[in-house]
């Protein structure tokens, strides 16, 4: 492939509008200008694909030969390699496994299946869906025994919504920033369209008790994972999830159902489900004693902390992504809250002194990934880049100073991969150096 | 596993509101009722999960042993092996390849990447992304040469969409029903959330001659496929897609790069973009003056018609799948318009004597798929199911007899996956049989 010539960087720059300190970018005044990012060609350049030039251009292979045959379900490209999630248990050995979705190398708010985070205690159960059963029992009127065709039958619903671990960002409770990049940071979270049946579409049915106030769910998988929910979340939003972004549950998420709660932190929502009983007080359950009543600063633990509270972090820059050339950028991420919708993110260039409006990609959706844009004007000097969301519960995200005053933070640097504690949901900082590696730093 | 009893049905029915003949029911008035589906159980049955019952329930071997290690990128599981994309050429003989999205077996409004379709004609190309280049020329004052690095520069959006081939459908120009299931009748669309660089933003970069009128795509594969596009169409909501449900595109869908066109047919929306030349006259190239311009009735042909119309079926029940009892069933489908957003979809279970307004499943997304749903009690006897959509520019779609009489039909009955002709958007008909069975049929 011949090269061409790129053109002088920033000639138009000077009419941009900045909307914050070093170097954001009005996104709209951007648009309709010369953006000169592209490499310019001489007319004999483009006319040389066609053939026609002096010089002309060497035809890749791809161009030359047949290509591959269709397979019945296609994957990524074999130069997609890389784009995979991360494991933290890769032979399987008796304990906790986590696969982490790459959300560096993602965009859009969708998170393909091939890549939604996973976590499982004793690795992915192989569970015949004819052979499985969910029961609904305890205080009910009739107890129930559903199939997946009997669920088929029941009127279904579709909604987009993130799930996310209750540790995620949990190395962010560190004293020092551990280095490492946003998957390992935040990749226990990811967005998906779900259909299934409305839960409260099957506790009606069962006649729950009045006084009823909790709910345990139990999974199939040999842990038999247990929770209790409260019974008010299983008769709002609650879904029996039978379908992930079109086709049935992926196994690390729960085939063939699961529980859906959205905003609620993602151990509750039981995976491989088979049980719910409507109880009136919770079950204590290990889970919910052991890891999810973290003890606070003040001695107190806090239990049934359910929900998965706004933050939002920043994708493109992240490290790994090294910055190639000062220039034009776009900073590109995600925001989300257990409670509503986003209505708002800014992004800050300096860490924090000045912050500007980002754009919200429309439609934006209740408890989903909301992909947030800003255009930057990178002058070659250190930065330090932030994102920080609020929602239309009039919740915003807080900083990392606030997270740390009430929950504290860990006595030593806690190891990749580790889980120090639960639901941090506080500022995630990027320094841009002048070679333009992005490293994860605290401001 | 204990099996369970069955609730007689249709205890609570008498209550239900019918909105349409045959059985078609008030969904709203349908929830918050005993629906009556699920197996009654005694309360020893639902005990006998936890153990505590005098007939315990065998547990089955997932709840007894670990499960398999996750995966870098996660499959399907096993048992949904024929969840796949029907194959026309599984071999890749040197013609064109086919592969069908099974609707079906799927659910919600987003088809996962493993399952979109792909029509291919001459395989894959295996291309390097970064020697893949995208050049705009032309009618231009700077022609620009674009590397993915460059682009992912550039402020992004990300939009949901439907592609679908112009050919998708044309079995029903069939003077006979053809027999065959969903995914070999219309699956040749599917809908994906894409993002990646307005057309417009490059466009405007290059300085667009404002006498052009067309544009003209060309694609990096063996074929080197190319479409004569209006410059109206590109300066409207073109985009130069990168990524498909959040990951990068599909080999199958255009890796690394093609020309997204919501709501035109997918032909024209070359993948393996390579190169757009902006010129004043169509290029007249071979798959739009040959597959693309068919012989209408009257003797012309129609040239140039880009525009997928307003479309729905239904995929629950459909041929394959067989009732097994009478009962309440939810009927549910596809409705999307290249036009605008749908605004109705209407359900028939009497072959269209009477017609029941189905619920439209939020967010209602512009030129995307749309999820519509009814509840319906089948009685045991025969029924002919249908949905008609409209769309918020003012279109209903066509019956079967209003295109035949424009459009022609073929004289004999064409083979499963052929393509008689283009531009099928006429309702579809799904027969159910007293035992059952669901078949395609005219009516």
């Amino acid at each position: 492939m011949r090269p061409f010539k790129r053109r002088k960087r920033g000639d138009d720059l000077s009419a941009f509008q900045p909307i914050a300190g070093n170097g954001l970018l009005d996104r709209r005044a951007l648009l309709g200008r010369g953006i000169a990012l592209a490499g310019a060609m001489g007319a004999g350049g483009a006319a040389s694909l066609t053939g026609a030039a002096a010089e002309p251009l060497k035809e890749e292979p791809w161009s030359l030969e047949p290509g591959d045959v269709l397979a019945p379900y296609q994957q990524p490209s074999k130069f997609e390699r890389k784009v995979v999630r991360i494991l933290s248990n890769p032979k399987g050995e008796p304990r906790t496994q986590h696969a982490r979705t790459p959300h560096q190398m993602l965009n859009g708010t969708i998170t393909p299946n091939g890549l939604h985070f996973t976590i499982s205690h004793q690795g992915n159960p192989e569970i015949d869906p004819d052979k499985h059963r969910l029961v609904i029992h305890g205080m009910v009127k009739q107890p129930l025994m559903f199939t997946l065709d009997t669920l088929a039958r029941y009127p279904m619903v579709t909604r987009t919504t993130f799930v996310e671990c209750g540790g995620n960002s949990g190395l962010l409770f560190s004293p020092e920033p551990v280095q490492t990049d946003v998957q390992n940071l935040h990749g226990l979270v990811s967005c998906a369209e779900w259909t299934g049946v409305k839960l409260s579409v099957l506790l009606e049915e069962a006649g729950i008790d009045k006084t009823a106030k909790w709910m345990i769910a139990e999974g199939a998988d040999a842990p038999a994972l247990s929770r209790s929910i409260p019974v008010k979340k299983a008769l709002d939003d609650a879904m029996i999830a039978l379908y992930q972004n079109g086709e049935r549950l992926m196994p690390g998420n729960g085939y063939p159902m699961r529980l859906l709660l959205p905003g609620y932190e993602g151990n509750t929502q039981v995976k491989y489900l088979r049980r719910l009983k409507i109880v009136n007080q919770p079950g204590m359950s290990y889970y919910e004693t052991r890891t999810y009543s973290p003890i606070l600063p003040n001695g107190k633990a806090y239990r049934f902390f359910f929900l998965q509270e706004i933050k939002s972090f920043i994708t493109q820059p992240s490290p790994g992504l090294t910055l190639k050339e000062p220039g034009l950028y776009e900073i590109s991420g995600i925001a989300y809250s257990g409670t509503g919708k986003i209505t708002k993110v800014m992004v800050s260039a300096d860490g924090g002194k000045s912050w500007g409006n980002a754009a919200l990609q429309a439609p934006v959706l209740n408890k989903a990934f909301t992909r947030f844009r800003m255009a930057w004007r990178w002058n070659g000097g250190p930065a330090i880049l932030q994102s920080r969301a609020w929602d239309d519960a009039g919740n915003v995200q807080p900083t990392r100073a606030e997270i740390v005053a009430t929950r504290g933070q860990t006595k030593t640097i806690p190891r990749v991969g580790g889980f120090p504690s639960q639901h941090y949901n506080g500022i995630t900082s990027w320094g841009v150096a002048g070679n333009g590696e992005v490293k994860h730093v605290y401001a």
